[in-house]
């Protein structure tokens, strides 16, 4: 099958669990958690979680709740990051930002329940048979990224730091926090499950730090094509459209070079750093 | 030894541990997350987990890390609740609640990373030996209270009913998502973890579902008492005092009653319902 049509189909099979598990309940807050993460989302984050479990053997319902799991975790932060006390904005995903659709307070109780559902999925999950190990092994990851040392103390540091007080150092250590660490974790935890050998997994990893560095340095790209000037701590103000574009090139080619080296035949995990190359637009 | 000693060393256990998962990391993020859980709080829900745990006979220390999770969790939905969008209160524990000391959005990330540093921490933990699916068990439990049909669907309910849409089915079932999950299920996970037989872990379920009903009723008596009438809904305003200490008094007496038909020999349990008994006080 071609490496698009495989994509394609790991996404819709994301769609389609991840419409299961908001299905139930016909209250508002479902609404609202609905609204939050149907009908829009690349679900990059599950594809790279579903190539590299699939590429050490995993089956695909086997991952699918850890996949889910992740999205539901970046839905929560994009609906909390939203909010007019964080960096409000109005509009997600060409519609009215969560708040603004439902109201900040049920924005807040929103977000709180798509990363509260994200660890019941994981906790709801199968072990792989005989392997509950992996299973720990992959939460672990997971609860991590999204935490105190991983995502939300990116975002916290986000929106303590202003522009102009960030050098290229500063500027690393908060995307590897604010967006890295998710993206890293789902390579990792697809791994996980797939019971990875070492080197495998250390491959894996060393992708995902590329890769989440990459997707940030082509979001601040096409943000700065679309929309000029940035607020925050931002790869185009601080490198330029050239050099961004260098270190997007260079992380690209890191990511590619890490499943080489480790031997990792995956063409969905090599194709997804195509998706977030610089030719990629937005 | 007496059971107040008993209780007074599992709190200064649960205190000890929570300063130890919130003393790393020297930035402001640590700062809101140890202000928001230290030096406060009777640890209601940690003493109840560890209470059932060794009532069947686990050790304290394989216990510790799902206690500071389920405080850590509770902590996270005062943080929440506390904002301006939701309840708005100013004062917490007497003392300026999370975002007056942080700011709004700070307030909203140190919530946020007190629930995912909650199940990080059960991610962590240890299973008991030969026994992975325990640890399972009480992190499915766990993450189903705190969530989207637990915790946090009661929380949106309580914003979006007004006082005088409720009777007392609705209040009940409220009630039971809203304060009773999570206290049901920290007495259950304990139980879980310390593989209780199943009618000992029955009937730990309804001691919680009686103690967590108990718990509200006793709140909004002693709301009633110091500041008058209330703003959502409300034991009091629906039942009256002397409805509301009747209901008190019947919920303490069937807590008691499930201990006593299901064998739990448990001088704590027991003790910890005269803590929420109607002549505790606040």
């Amino acid at each position: 099958m071609d490496v698009r049509d495989t994509l394609e189909g790991m996404r819709r099979d994301v769609d389609a669990e991840l419409g299961q598990l908001l299905a139930c309940g016909g209250s508002r807050l479902f609404e609202a958690l609905r609204y939050a993460v149907l009908g829009g989302g690349k679900r990059f984050r599950p594809l790279l979680l579903l190539s590299a479990g699939e590429a050490f053997g995993a089956g695909r319902a086997l991952l699918l709740p850890y996949a889910c799991a992740v999205e539901l975790i970046h839905n929560f932060s994009l609906v909390h990051d939203d909010l007019p006390s964080l960096d409000n904005d109005d509009f997600r995903r060409g519609k009215p930002s969560c708040h603004k659709a439902f109201g900040e307070g049920p924005a807040v109780l929103a977000g709180d329940g798509l990363l509260a559902l994200a660890f019941e999925v994981i906790a709801r999950a199968p072990s792989p048979a005989g392997h509950t190990e992996r299973k720990d092994a992959a939460l672990r990851e997971i609860a991590a990224a999204a935490g105190v040392r991983g995502m939300i103390e990116g975002q916290w540091m986000d929106i303590s730091l202003r522009a102009g007080e960030a050098d290229e150092r500063v500027f690393t250590d908060l995307v590897r926090k604010k967006t890295g660490a998710l993206i890293r974790a789902s390579a990792a935890a697809g791994a996980l499950i797939a019971g990875a050998p070492a080197d495998g997994l250390a491959a894996v990893e060393r992708y995902g730090d590329a890769v989440g560095l990459a997707f940030q340095l082509r979001d601040d790209l096409a943000d700065a094509a679309q929309s000029g000037p940035p607020s925050g701590i931002d790869a185009v103000a601080l490198f330029g459209r050239d050099g961004t574009r260098a270190r997007l090139e260079r992380c690209v080619s890191e990511a590619v070079a890490a499943l080489d080296a480790g031997k990792v035949a995956s063409p969905e995990l090599r194709y997804l750093t195509r998706e977030i190359g610089p030719g990629s637009g937005t």
